[in-house]
């Protein structure tokens, strides 16, 4: 049996329904910890019409079989937030008490829904988003987002920079070096090392050097490199071509909407979040807090639904011992 | 009848057996002149095991009545030349007596098959691309691309420029003014003004100034000031998920692959690049000379097909004086 922990997110966005929707797809052989409040989950159960049944418990060992359970942090003021320093507040607050049960490994693996940068910022959390709360919590300075899916698989250079930042990452000895992580932490949960196509930056990947010199530079010596050191890698990929052959196992991309403007368009319905570099399963759906469209029923459960799949098939491969 | 004119492109690319495979669809009522070469047209057919039938004509005017004729440069050494000096040489040469034609209004509209800039360029051609060729043919300063399908359609800020330089681009003078040209010249050619969703070129289109500046700085007080002069654009889009939502009639770009990736993605099977800016329908297939494939019957015909009828589009509503 494992042990799949999940975060409501914050309240004011899709993350409550999402829940509600998830629990008629858990596995029967699994306990699930919801990390949240019984209120707020009632109540957008009750909004949309729907049932909920869950256990209440104060912590994960009482999930002693199967079942859907709920750890209720009882913070929130309403029933239902508004987006706000409170709906910011809470969903970092229950995001918190699920990465100590993470790192002390009282649960298997670990689902996020969406908290907005922007209210948990204003409520004090110092972190860029929840990867990097993760990573800091697991005492890991080197890890990366893996977008996940069937069909395409994109892991990037940098997130959140300026284009004009982000170009100045693109050296050498950072394309290596993630590389390097991305194959290891692949490897280690996917059982095999994956073949990485590397996009180039500049439009046709420079042609030749007459496009930009980052190609010439700083990409190909990174792929001669890992190539040298019997990576399966290829590259720089013509940016604009590069997405019409999936055949790789994943594509490094040298920017962020780069490697998101092909993941959404590809992965729309089914994209998974996944860190990679930390020593445990974690997988979020690769959309925000949709305050827009929130508690009206109508938020996609598919990106959710395969995150589920993807955490409870790494957590299984995590218990059975089988990571590399 | 229209006389639509047809180049058959670098003799060592996919030109020539595009062209094969066009006559079979040409239209019964217009008479369709190609640019090339009688034994290059012969030789390629008969690798592929295709018929030709043409009418040997030495000006448009000849072409009096419904048919397929070829204007013969006979200017190549060899009936199937190689990737090479000789191949970029007549490649061009055929371009320039189409375009001259074109000037001269001795054809209706003009469908380019690929170049090699590459080749081109050794051979002494000193434009960018067959577009540059065009504009300054018409005396042109300011001329777009766009990027045509039925379902979605993609004009640029800047083309081939290194990312780097293509930042340095993105300034509200240079939008408000490109903007301008794309809104003329659509109406011009389809007959109402289009509505254009304007990206970010930023993550996130900048998150509200937490990631880059451009977006405050330059890209809102362009749709702002566009807006104001009654204009019907939005912006700036998120770029990563823009594209979900195909209800613009442009997308406007701030780089080459923020567009190209995309497009390529969604129209594959179709794209169209047309010339906007220059007071002649001009039109050509979305990719390159594939010297790889070329000669071996496997070259997709669904993009010069899409560029054939898109021409044929618009050469009729400029002859029969629909332009705006």
């Amino acid at each position: 049996m494992l042990r799949i922990g999940i975060t409501i997110g914050d309240p004011a966005g899709v993350g409550p329904e999402l829940i509600v929707g998830l629990t008629k797809h858990f596995d029967d052989g699994n306990a699930y910890i919801l990390y949240g409040e019984e209120k707020i989950l009632r109540a957008c159960a009750q909004t949309l019409g729907r049932e909920l049944k869950v256990h209440l418990i104060n912590t994960p060992e009482e999930a002693d079989k199967p079942g859907t359970y709920l750890i209720d942090l009882n913070i929130c003021e309403v029933d239902r937030p508004n987006p706000s320093f409170t709906s910011g507040k809470v969903g970092v607050a229950y995001l918190g008490r699920a990465v100590v049960d993470a790192v002390y490994r009282k649960i298997d693996g670990l689902l996020t829904m969406p908290i907005s940068k922007f209210w948990a910022k204003l409520a004090g959390f110092s972190f860029e988003g929840q990867t990097e709360f993760l990573a800091q919590a697991f005492g890991v300075k080197d890890y990366a987002m893996l977008m996940y899916s069937e069909g395409i698989r994109v892991a990037l250079l940098s997130t959140h920079l300026s284009l004009k930042e982000a170009i100045d990452k693109v050296s050498k000895e950072n394309i290596v070096k993630k590389v390097k992580l991305i194959v290891k932490e692949y490897e280690r949960w996917f059982g095999h090392p994956p073949s990485i196509g590397v996009l180039g930056l500049n439009p046709h990947a420079g042609e030749g050097g007459t496009i930009g010199e980052e190609e010439l530079k700083e990409i190909f010596p990174a792929v001669e490199e890992l190539k040298s050191e019997g990576y399966m890698v290829e590259g720089p990929l013509s940016p604009d071509s590069a997405f019409l052959n999936l055949s790789y196992d994943v594509f490094f991309c040298m920017y962020h909407d780069q490697g998101l403007i092909p993941f959404k368009l590809l992965a729309f319905k089914e994209g998974v979040n996944m860190t990679l570099g930390i020593p445990f399963p974690r997988t979020s759906p690769d959309h925000g807090t949709a305050y827009d469209i929130a508690w009206k029923g109508i938020a996609d459960l598919s990106p959710s639904l395969h995150a589920l799949r993807l955490c409870e098939k790494l957590a299984k491969r995590q218990k059975e011992g089988n990571l590399s």
